[in-house]
């Protein structure tokens, strides 16, 4: 959580930090801004000591909001250094050397956020030159941001938990929706008797989004058929939704405007399940319960994972363990953590070595899948664990394979 | 254009360029992919060749819609690279050296796309030592990207007229919706009595463009009364649809999934316009007018802004040009090029020195703000300039500032 910066700065030898660009799509960022919703900035952080913001002056009003310190381009004479250099990028650069200086940054310093690579590569040469006492630094994936954001404090849990309430009433209403049309022959219709398509019930689950004040910032997976057999397949918009076929409904929204994420799948068949579909599902199912059975604060991801292949395995499916790269049976890796991005730390995964430990949210999401036999399979929640190392999901809506139809 | 890149690359002394990371919020690499919905890749374009698009494995088949040369991470052995080297990063180094390598790519070599500015500078250090033959290079904006965006082809130009039409007929849903609401006194009301609120009609607003296959990047801008006297403003959710207050609706999305924006701009009051407010709105409509009846071909964009500059200060308007830095009156640039991001070059900025040309697509927005008075004005509509040189605006909404109440 962010109070560990400060010791993963230690452990690192940074001392300092600097996170830049735009907010957007920049989770180190939104962190340490929290709730205000500054469109850029320059968040610069002393270890030990609170960070500071520094924002366009027009912003100030909503700088504020994230309860840093906030200077402004203005306090640092921002238009003045363009005018005086002839180029924006030269006036941004002097400015930033002289923020550094004024908040006397030296050592060590640990650059984060989103840039454009080479205008990162030849400003942050530019400033190491301008500015003897620092040593510009930065680092490749896991970072001290990831770790930090692995374990949620008690305000991102409950953040996490609305978004969580909010998504699994999104998934009820697609289910209602769906049970809502008319089945003709072996598929459903819409009042006018067009079939119902994929790209019908997405554009339904985006409009309870939006009503949800959620946002869809990844696609939503409603694959049916061979689709739901490649996990990456979100679908195609004309699939019609025939009876009798495994539906993978991934949905994974985020607070809109760029908050915290809530992933959860489920696979549904309309009116009845094929016998290997029912078969699978109940294998998926026996792997999740074993999965969640086992969870335990100072276990590796990787022991689930090894858990997983010994249950799928056993049932004679082809694993990553068993057969690295397959594309049939269970072809990824069980979990991994959910914040402001849907895909974080801990990984629960061959390579999850780091131990679950309370704070941590997490997914735990088993699949079987087989495209050329025209199914695929997967449940996923999402769990916490709370402070007294106890494991709760997120993920409350039933796991029914079956919607049941008039 | 993109045929253009060829030849900015030689203007600026590039060999060759790279552009990599997400493709989320990376207008570069959207732009090279085309049509193409890879998650990430890296494009490495040698002057005068075709692109090469490395993509994850997984995403073949999405990464040959782009229409380059496509390599995948299995056919550079990233795996094995990533398992030698022990560690993500060092494969992903590896990987990318004997990618450029294998291209044979020399001389200086511009980096772009969207990075962690610290893992960039390690890696683009690194890369750059483990390649002798190459010199790492970027750029701080307006890059070649910047100046290929400016002028749109044939292609481009019909994606953007489909996004302007329908974010016009957003608007008109707009309007039809607020109209269909009751007044009681000086508001509106919906069915149960409520008042409607700004809250109401921007998620009214956000449901249209769903239904319309675009997407709200930025924060569409519905304020009333001194919110819309302040250009920074969103509009507060919770405020009432008073009547005879103005209200500047700027309304910017983009096709969904990324696409390109279109941004326009009405002013509107409900059932009845205040003096100052109607004199106001014909004022802003002036300027609008006679910039739009002096754009030629060949003009750079500050002598519209100044032109806009002389209309207002005629009327007594503080400008940046009379009182740099005003929070009143005009207090903005009349306009900014649109493409993949909805502020681009050409600039009709007080510094905006490139000449209009054809392909160009710009905004015209000229405003009036009081919000100490409790009002402001803005009226915006997105040109295109043809290839006999004709400028058209693509926002055919009418610009009428009263919406007539039943």
């Amino acid at each position: 959580m962010k109070s560990d910066l400060d010791f993963l700065m230690q452990e690192r030898g940074f001392d300092a930090i600097v996170v830049m660009g735009e907010a957007r799509e920049n989770p180190a960022l939104r962190y340490l801004v929290g709730g205000s919703r500054v469109s850029d900035g320059i968040v610069i952080k002393k270890r030990g000591e609170t960070p500071v913001l520094l924002c366009n002056a027009m912003e100030r009003d909503e700088a504020v909001k994230s309860g840093l310190r906030v200077v402004t381009t203005n306090d640092f004479d921002f238009y003045r250094l363009v005018k005086e250099a002839g180029s924006v990028f030269e006036g941004e650069l002097q400015m930033f050397a002289n923020v550094l200086k004024h908040f006397e940054v030296r050592g060590t310093v640990g650059f984060y956020g989103r840039e454009d690579p080479g205008k990162a590569y030849v400003m942050l040469r530019r400033l190491g030159e301008m500015l003897p006492a620092i040593t510009v630094s930065g680092e490749p994936e896991p970072t001290i941001f990831d770790f930090a954001f692995a374990t949620k404090d008690a305000g991102e849990i409950a953040l996490i938990r609305s978004v969580a309430e909010r998504t699994n009433k999104v998934m009820a209403e697609m289910v209602e929706f769906v049970r809502g049309h008319a089945v003709v022959q072996n598929r459903l219709v819409k009042a006018k008797g067009d079939p119902l398509t994929v790209g019908d019930v997405k554009r339904f689950v985006l409009g309870r989004l939006l009503d949800s004040d959620l946002e869809e910032a990844g696609d939503t997976i409603f694959a049916i058929g061979r689709d739901a057999g490649v996990p990456h397949s979100r679908g195609e918009d004309g699939d019609i939704l025939e009876l009798g076929k495994s539906i993978v409904f991934d949905l994974y929204p985020r607070g809109a405007g760029g908050g915290y994420y809530h992933d959860m799948t489920r696979t549904f068949c309309l009116g009845f399940a094929p016998g290997e579909v029912q078969q699978t599902y109940e294998q998926v199912i026996e792997a999740f319960d074993a999965s969640v059975a086992a969870l335990e604060v100072g276990e590796t991801g990787k022991t689930y994972q090894s858990l997983v292949c010994d249950i799928f395995e056993g049932y004679g499916h082809p694993t990553p363990r068993s057969r690295p790269g397959t594309e049939e049976g269970y072809v990824h890796s069980l979990g991994h953590g959910v914040g402001l991005e849907v895909h974080a730390e801990p990984r629960l995964s061959a390579v999850g070595s780091d131990p679950l430990q309370p704070g941590h949210v997490f997914t735990i999401e088993p699949g079987l899948y087989y495209p050329e036999r025209g199914f695929g399979v997967r449940i996923e929640d999402t769990f916490y664990v709370d402070e007294q190392g106890d494991f709760h999901s997120l993920s409350t809506y039933p796991k029914d394979l079956i919607i049941t139809l008039e």
